[in-house]
């Protein structure tokens, strides 16, 4: 399986750590913010004896409120139209596993989300990308490009908007591309939007479950886990108005029994009276964003377009090689300007800094294309990211003048 | 996808429940006891402000406690040889996904659990099945039989043991020949062994991971539902000492990112200080498998051997059909005979009865066997029991004499 140069990372950084490096943590989506206490409550009060299987579709009042939640954005859904997976990634893997045979080939405007290409490889199915530029601020591929790879055994489109890793959300222009694309060639369009609530753009926010005449090819992806920092729950969903498909997704849901019971249980806590929450935790990742990508272009050869959502973004560094780069900051990089950040697991303080980002490499397929360029999480408070900007741009300097 | 007769059979369930018929699911292996009360308060105790992700293996706390929980089988595992997963379920997938490619072939003595057969078929493997029969109480098929299904893409064996439908136990004798076969044929060795605390045999409990020589072909699924009645919690385990078969098994965690961990938080608390209820739990099975057999088998025309194990045994009825068997007890028959035996949703006192049953054809692949034979699953109290097996004997009197 491709695509995986972070895992490498991975050793190293806890050698660093070890050392007693303190690393400023920008290769990761684990949101940092608290989730809902309302929804913690929830599962601290339940009331069971048994923690017995619940419906292979997921509870009836967690998809009740989940079609509440797409109401709000317009979209009118039925709970029977909602399936509850474990988690988004849960979610993906269904849908390659019911709309696509070995052999089948999906078209994934890159860079894409790695994991994707896991699954897919997994499963026997042949990803196809269209490369999407960052001298275009990453927007869609020309409708040609993207038409270049379709092929007889091309079976669906997958898109991830708002972007992961680009930050990049689609405008209305785009998506109305993106449809003729899909009922020219029949295909399936799977739209991961888990990142939905982080838009940035002031523009009307178009799903796949707005466009007209999609009702057989929309697949949604969708995860409740980026909007109320609840990752570890592990609850996702896949939503299609397109019956038949629904059943052979059932069929996979019912050999896996069940979501899981006490995820489901925050996630319902999750979605009503949460509205406060939610814009306090918007405007913090807005105000991280603002802050965060001032300052990143502001360090000498670095250009990243500026992200209209999600909470990553992908920028060109001035090296040749980031992954190397990214290496080089965790075995022979370290910043010590005298001011004490924090004390480490063994309780002594840290006598240096440095930062994980996650080589651009790894969410391209094809050979060659942005090995100058990182993906950024600005998931961190503002103080760490001023911070991880600062140590940033002493690596860089240091690099250069090897 | 084949294998589920049983699917068709729940709306006709939820008809007859709207009639006001109390229906007796010896269908269903969803545990009736309740969880250890400790499990349950651990995840009621939680301190957390955020639900985050755990590491893609499962926490390594929980690991260890497994680990802890394997020695007393006389099974000595590392906690890196433990990988956690979303249920035996994903545990089951990911070792498909990861030892099969579209067009190997799998072994399995039938009758097997339906939800093999529908990630087989999802994945593009291919199942060949090997008829246990009734006759030999369930017994492992002949080697020959065995070997004569083996070809050029056969890659594994998957035995459930003890096992789902039938109870069977593999003898030391068995698992010896099932040891040889695997070697002589280089294959996988995919053991499901999630019922292992429900042997009432009284012989050695011979696990997959107690074969010499099997380290590179010795797969074990696990899952932590049956024993500690918390099937909702979603979690289970792969494990193996072939290190690079866990290596492919990590990508395909890491693409899914991590198992629940709230579930993870139950599962850990469940595994020590509750030998109490592991004891009573065994012994209230045991003695409920004792009184059902005996009265399942005193039904005329009923046979049915005496599991040694888990808590489901397969019976041959007086029918010829025991699909329509099972629809019919659905849809046309209620037993009355003047008790009350509860209230219904609606308040109202249930009027009638009737028995819902897993038809076995759902268990087989091989065309046209076992016609006569249903699934029955005794975790109903035994109360219920008793009645369930009056109600199944008036039934089969009604069925027949139409």
């Amino acid at each position: 399986m491709p695509f995986s140069p972070i895992r490498k990372l991975t050793p190293l950084a806890t050698a660093a750590e070890g050392r007693g490096v303190k690393i400023y943590h920008l290769n990761i989506g684990q949101p940092d913010l608290p989730t809902p206490q309302k929804a913690i409550d929830a599962v601290k009060a339940i009331d069971r004896t048994i923690l017995e299987y619940s419906p292979s579709q997921g509870f009836r009042s967690l998809r009740e409120r989940l079609a509440g939640y797409y109401k709000r954005f317009g979209i009118t859904l039925s709970p029977d139209e909602i399936i509850v997976t474990s988690g988004g990634s849960e979610a993906v893997l269904f849908a390659f596993l019911a709309c696509l045979n070995p052999g089948d080939e999906i078209i994934v405007p890159e860079p894409a989300y790695a994991n994707y290409m896991a699954f897919a490889v997994s499963t026997g199915a042949v990803i196809r990308t269209v490369t999407s530029r960052i001298e275009n601020g990453f927007a869609l591929p020309p409708v040609e490009e993207i038409e270049a790879q379709i092929g007889p055994r091309t079976k669906a489109l997958l898109i991830c908007n708002p972007n992961n890793p680009t930050g990049y959300i689609y405008t209305p222009e785009e998506m109305e591309k993106i449809r003729q694309i899909v009922l020219r060639h029949d295909l399936y369009l799977f739209s991961d939007e888990v990142y939905r609530e982080f838009d940035f753009s002031n523009r009307p926010y178009v799903s796949v479950l707005h466009l007209e005449g999609l009702k057989n090819h929309a697949v949604l992806i969708d995860s409740v886990s980026k909007r109320y920092s609840e990752c570890g729950i592990r609850i996702g969903s896949i939503v299609t108005r397109n019956r038949q498909l629904r059943e052979v997704l059932m069929k996979l849901c019912q050999a896996r029994l069940s979501p899981p019971l006490l995820g489901q249980i925050v996630a319902e806590a999750s979605i009503e009276g949460t509205e406060e929450y939610s814009e306090a935790v918007f405007e913090e990742y807005k105000a991280r964003r603002d802050f965060f990508m001032e300052e990143l272009n502001r360090i000498p050869g670095v250009y990243s377009p500026v992200p209209q959502g999600a909470f990553y973004t992908v920028a060109s560094l001035p090296v040749a090689d980031a992954e190397d780069f990214c290496r080089w900051c965790l075995t022979d990089f370290a910043f010590a300007d005298g001011q004490v950040t924090g004390t480490g697991r063994d309780g002594k303080p840290y006598v240096a800094e440095t930062v994980m980002m996650a080589p651009a490499s790894g969410f391209y397929s094809t050979e060659g294309i942005g090995r100058n360029q990182v993906r950024l999480a600005y998931v961190l408070n503002r103080g760490d990211l001023a911070r991880a900007l600062k140590v940033l741009r002493a690596a860089l300097e240091a690099y250069n003048s090897r």
